[in-house]
């Protein structure tokens, strides 16, 4: 197949490249970062200059770059992905719009494609294994851009290989509790096929709870009920509404980490240490294909035993039972199995990041980073086009008075389009791993770039920069979800600066109100610092800020506009990684005007511009004190079990009354040295608490067991009690286990760990000259 | 006991600190960093300061001062070692001499003591179990220091109790080649007593070595052969010379690792979660116990069995043989037995550190740290309290430059004296974990700390700080071994500021050589950059710098002075953790006169203004490339065996080839500033990069069974190639396990880790606006 052409394609570019790293080695830098002679160390926002790059953002153009992004499916690795790389390399090398200079980094990295010859299959046999019914194998060619060749067929990436076939169960969303479920009502689960929703617990674990039940495959599917408000019918879905089609079919990656799956903590060079494939973890442990509603109804319809609970109902238009098997008057026999046959493969394959830098006037070693992924399952109109559209709108009007003289940022403003995000935030994680020996620089000398003439080999490492140097990442990847408002996630330092940025900025549409005014209508919290306030929301790993914030600590934020909640309870937008995903559904139904990607692309681009440019980093410290206080509140619930063992919440208390004071006191510091003169450096040592407070929660110590989590305050959470994630977890577990005394000592572990980083983070705030 | 009544006066102390802490936690911070009205952010080194630093260090005064330190012992949290505290608190808190201000930071540590009713004690039985012949149990009162009160009896720290009782066999060193010839020569081991000498491989090592063959017992002795370059005899040594007398016991700690046992990478706060001590690992496993050069020739001399080999035997007048039992014509009978009665206890017990700090005028939060431990085994009149006095004369002569209102440095000097240094570097090591949650400041207003009236409440923290914030960290432990020679350790950066510094003085003397033409005579080596330069050696884990370099990543060095190597091989000076390590054996015979204590003040003096007030950091990251060079070539006799299993060593190469050019690009950069006049934000981001260029060889993933080790080019090399040690150490255990892939698998992740490390490392030397 094309996998094959392109690989080889990759490796001849790769041989030249190297060629150029040799020959670029001895070549000197040059001064790159002087600052620019007008620069002045004390110069704060300009806010003329906001106010035009908030004016020049276009709606029109960034409906063009979506136009242009989305025309093709461009699946990472693929032509069309090498293509847009390149498409971007051009725009931030452009000699009047561009940025001061672009480059690629690539990686080598696992990759897992449905095999060309044998397509995934799903079938209904008879007991002599007579076909019965088969899943379509695509989606149907509804508006003539589903039929096409570089159109992937629906499957699980990272699923291994298998042909499993049993009696049919539905499982619900395959969560532990439905598993349990099944169990106790007595539904025999071995060797079955079990049918699940979508939703509910993540992709991937669905088949690892399956498996610990000794299910032999899974199947998954999108549930009108969950994504279309119930909607089913062909007339009712696109083309003719913004619902998922029938024959509509979610992708996504079964990868249970993030990054490289054999390479974990190390950059995936090709000269890079790996795991065998065989030892790597994280897969999916049982083959599971995803198929659409349409077949699903099929299935689940036929389904025989008894009646599931009405909280697994669903809007397939018939009662869903549990199996297993079939029932009795239905269209296949009691008998009838269900054959799984999945032939993915995992490849190595090259994927690029692409790289686009402002070189800061004043502090060209402060950092602040702005990406989006660039891959696609099809053509990735909504995710991630979107984001990108708006990345390459602003990235042109600030490259347009980059280029004009009129403008250059106090700190180095970096974009960034990550390759191979939808396996599991790939390009970004190994972007902040230890290094990375395949880059190259384009200077940006106007021309010579696309002339092949300023490749200089220059080798980058991002981790230890990064950690040092990075002020904040801004992540925009779906930018529009839906019209009616804002929506931001983000750690509590961001929510001033997003704050002002929203209050200056019109919301869409004829309300008259601001971004800011329009948001709290919609999400909002009361606060007992600011009162009523709109709400941010927390970070997961749902796009690549996951390493920024939970591997390196940076203060990171992920922007969108999205739905009124009232008017729709679809788990996202309804063509979600289905090869419906296309420009005309952005354009019809999404957000017909671009108003909503032009209020993302404000938001943002006011958020970036106040971070590079703003004298004091627009960072508010204080607003972490919030989070701390809502989770001692939560972990007071713990205080009658944790005294029963021993333990104390008293250093846990103190340590959050001291991380308030310090907070407090800082800012009245920086209040009072913006009354007078600061000089730069005291400005500077200012910064540098402020920029480096994040990194303080981090205790690689922490979570042994967790890939590249070591944020005290954000790792994922299983326990129920919304407190510090590992206190929470650690409790729970050692609830479970009664009165094991090493699962009792494990959550000492953990409030000593959070005392810890609360006490240290207190300490970075405090005078510097106090140690 | 004493040791009851101590605890339970500390923790009534702690109580009153805790509402000092609650009093204290509302109080805001001075504002403490706001710089002097005169500190101009230009000013660089001023040489006439310099000189005045260097010629008001006075012998007399460290002689005095030496005095006064080692007049008592002070075990780590002994009356005496506190009352040390209080005694460097007062001089740090001196208004005509003192810092800006001092406080001291607790810990509650696990120690481990004999017991006080219960003697260790190391007899000969014959077969019905009468004693026939026991060891001292204290050293020979020979100046009337030796029989006081408080001079702890000699022991191994973190033995295990025990009264193991076995046939006598001599194992020469304990390493693991000893056990194996003894096991290939058939002398049984197994429920064996084993005598050791003291060198070759580390205390602890020789327990564990011995357990691995089933021995019960170890004793372990100082050879005159290794230790008095052959003396013996009461009358040519101590008090008659510098030699070590024959009942000299070394006590020292058996503990593997370093930090407080119960608490490793957590501060060891009351309320920090504690390891059982049951499940702490590092301790021996098996009784072991020191004993004098007198015992151990009774023993060693009535040994039979065959002659051991002739680099076993030493300085005892007797042919030694290997046991087991002893010689047929000796005093004791053949199967006469060693009865080893091992009593020592475990204890919990706060340690303090003292901090004294005088703050930056320019960029306070810079730290340059300078420390050395406080706590001694007896008297400890060379360790530590020749690196202490030299310690409080340079802080005395700092002080009353800034009191008096001369000077004041360009970034903050931190002056340290660690608490429980002698039982594994435990004060150090804590203070670089992450938080420290009892501590308290005191104020530098004159008088008012001595009143109790200042005493505010302050928790700290130390581990985010420093890897943030400190320069260097300068160790000066012992001071004077011998009269001869500089000695320094240290990472290759601050070769060049030592080299500075030791030119500029004058040796001790009437040679009239500088310290740096001295020492080149002693210790040289030649080198490709600059030709035949005073050799720098590297540091172990020898002293308090190990969690400064290894843990955190932050260049350190170690400043002595040293013997002639021509005139004696004494494995270090001769009364070394005896008793016998007193002030006149200081004043005496090691350096009578002090002049090469005035040397060392002088030295690291220097080094210590050099460091805090030059413009830019006199850090150079280029003498990084000739030990990248050498670990390179070393690397190169690997190749062939490597490339044998595809492990390629040209990333390596074209890795160190990239870190010399970047280094040397980087040199060149700061040589082009300081001929214009840099504005201090260019300043200081050159001098960000010199101070975090050594945390770029951090990796926490490389070596996850060595506890605090993160530096890939300085953790412990057990392999016999002189190269990066994960390298080394995996390639050698690959290459005696044959062919097996999990062991080649090490070493290409070795690999990769250094390359990404050195990737990484020039990474950071790069043009900061160039990501």
């Amino acid at each position: 197949m094309q996998w094959v052409k392109v690989l080889g394609g990759v490796v001849g570019a790769a041989a030249l490249l190297g060629l150029g790293i040799i020959v670029g080695h001895f070549a000197i830098p040059k001064g790159a970062d002087s600052p620019a002679p007008s620069a002045s160390a004390s110069q704060d926002l300009d806010l003329k200059i906001l106010e035009t790059v908030i004016e020049q953002l276009d709606a029109n153009r960034i409906r063009e770059n979506l136009r242009e992004l989305s025309k093709e499916p461009h699946l990472a690795t693929t032509p069309r992905d090498e293509a847009l790389v390149q498409l971007l390399l051009q725009r931030w090398q452009d000699p009047e719009s561009g940025l001061d200079s672009a480059r690629t980094t690539e990686y080598e990295v696992l990759l897992s494609f449905p095999s060309g010859e044998q397509p995934n299959r799903v079938a209904v046999v008879n007991s002599t294994g007579a076909i019965l019914f088969s899943c379509r194998h695509s989606e149907e060619n509804l508006t003539g851009e589903q039929g096409g060749p570089n159109v992937v067929p629906p499957y699980a990436a990272y699923a291994p290989p298998g042909t499993p076939q049993g009696p049919l169960v539905y499982a619900n969303q395959g969560s532990e509790e439905d598993f349990k479920e099944l169990q106790n009502k007595g539904v025999k689960l071995q060797d079955s096929i079990v049918l699940t929703r979508y939703g509910g617990v993540g992709r991937g674990a669905k088949a690892v709870n399956a498996a610990k039940y000794g299910v032999a495959g899974v199947l998954v599917y999108t549930d009108p009920k969950d994504i279309n408000d119930g909607k089913s019918l062909p007339n009712e879905t696109f083309p003719h509404s913004w619902c998922l089609p029938p024959s509509g079919v979610e992708r996504g990656s079964y990868f249970e980490y993030f990054g490289d799956p054999l390479t974990p903590y190390l950059p995936a060079t090709p000269s890079s240490f790996r795991l065998n494939s065989d030892n790597a973890s994280g897969f999916p442990p049982i083959p599971i294909q995803p198929i659409g509603f349409e077949d699903a109804q099929v299935l689940l319809c036929n389904l025989g035993g008894n009646l599931a609970p009405a909280d697994w109902q669903g809007g397939l238009g018939c009662d869903y039972n549990l199996g297993p098997g079939f029932r009795s008057n239905g269209i296949f026999p009691e008998d009838g199995q269900v054959n799984v046959s999945v032939h993915n493969r995992l490849e190595l394959r090259n994927s690029s990041n692409v790289l686009g830098i402002i070189r800061g006037a004043v502090e060209p070693d402060r950092y602040v980073l702005y990406g989006n992924h660039r891959d696609s399952w099809v053509h990735g109109a909504v995710d991630p086009s979107t984001g990108t559209a708006v990345l390459l709108e602003l990235s042109r009007v600030l490259g347009t008075l980059l280029k004009k003289g009129t403008w250059r940022p106090r700190r180095s403003i970096v974009f960034a389009s990550w390759g191979a995000e939808e396996f599991g935030l790939i390009g970004s994680t190994e972007f902040t791993e230890v290094s990375e020996p395949r880059s190259w620089a384009l200077e940006g000398i106007p021309g010579a770039g696309r002339a092949g003439l300023t490749w200089s080999g220059r080798l980058q490492e991002f981790f230890r920069k990064l950690q040092e140097r990075a002020v904040a990442y801004i992540n925009v990847d779906i930018s529009v979800f839906a019209n009616a408002s804002l929506r931001v996630q983000g750690t509590p330092p961001i929510q001033s600066v997003v704050f002002s940025a929203a209050k200056q900025i019109s919301a869409p549409g004829s309300s008259g109100l601001s971004i800011y005014d329009n948001w709290i209508r919609y999400y909002n919290r009361s606060s007992s610092v600011y009162g009523l306030v709109p709400s941010v929301g927390t970070l997961g790993a749902g796009s690549d800020y996951a390493p920024f914030i939970h591997f390196l600590g940076i203060s990171s934020m992920d922007i969108a506009y999205t739905y009124d909640r009232s008017k729709t309870s679809a788990r996202i937008y309804p063509t979600y990684h289905t090869a419906f995903d296309t420009f005309d559904y952005v354009d019809k139904f999404l957000d017909p005007g671009f108003s909503s990607h032009q209020a993302v692309a404000r938001t943002a681009g006011s958020v970036l511009l106040r971070l590079s440019d703003s004298l004091f980093l627009p960072l508010n410290v204080s607003d972490y004190s919030e989070t701390l206080r809502s989770f001692l509140q939560a972990a007071e619930d713990l205080r009658v079990l944790l005294e029963q063992h021993s333990i104390s919440l008293g250093p846990l208390v103190t340590a959050v009354e001291r991380f308030e004071g310090a907070a407090t006191v800082f800012n009245q510091r920086i209040a009072t040295l913006r009354e007078g003169t600061p000089d730069p450096l005291q400005v500077r040592m200012i910064n540098d608490q402020l920029m480096l407070l994040e990194r303080t929660f981090l205790n690689s110590q922490a979570f042994p067991e967790e890939r590249y989590y070591s944020h005290v305050l954000w790792a994922p959470r299983t326990g129920s009690v919304a407190t510090f994630p590992g206190l929470s977890n650690a409790y729970s577990q050692a609830k479970n286990t009664g009165h094991e005394p090493a699962a009792w000592a494990e959550v000492q572990r953990q409030l000593s760990i959070v005392v810890a980083a609360l006490e240290g983070a207190a300490a970075t705030l405090r005078p510097v000259a106090d140690l």
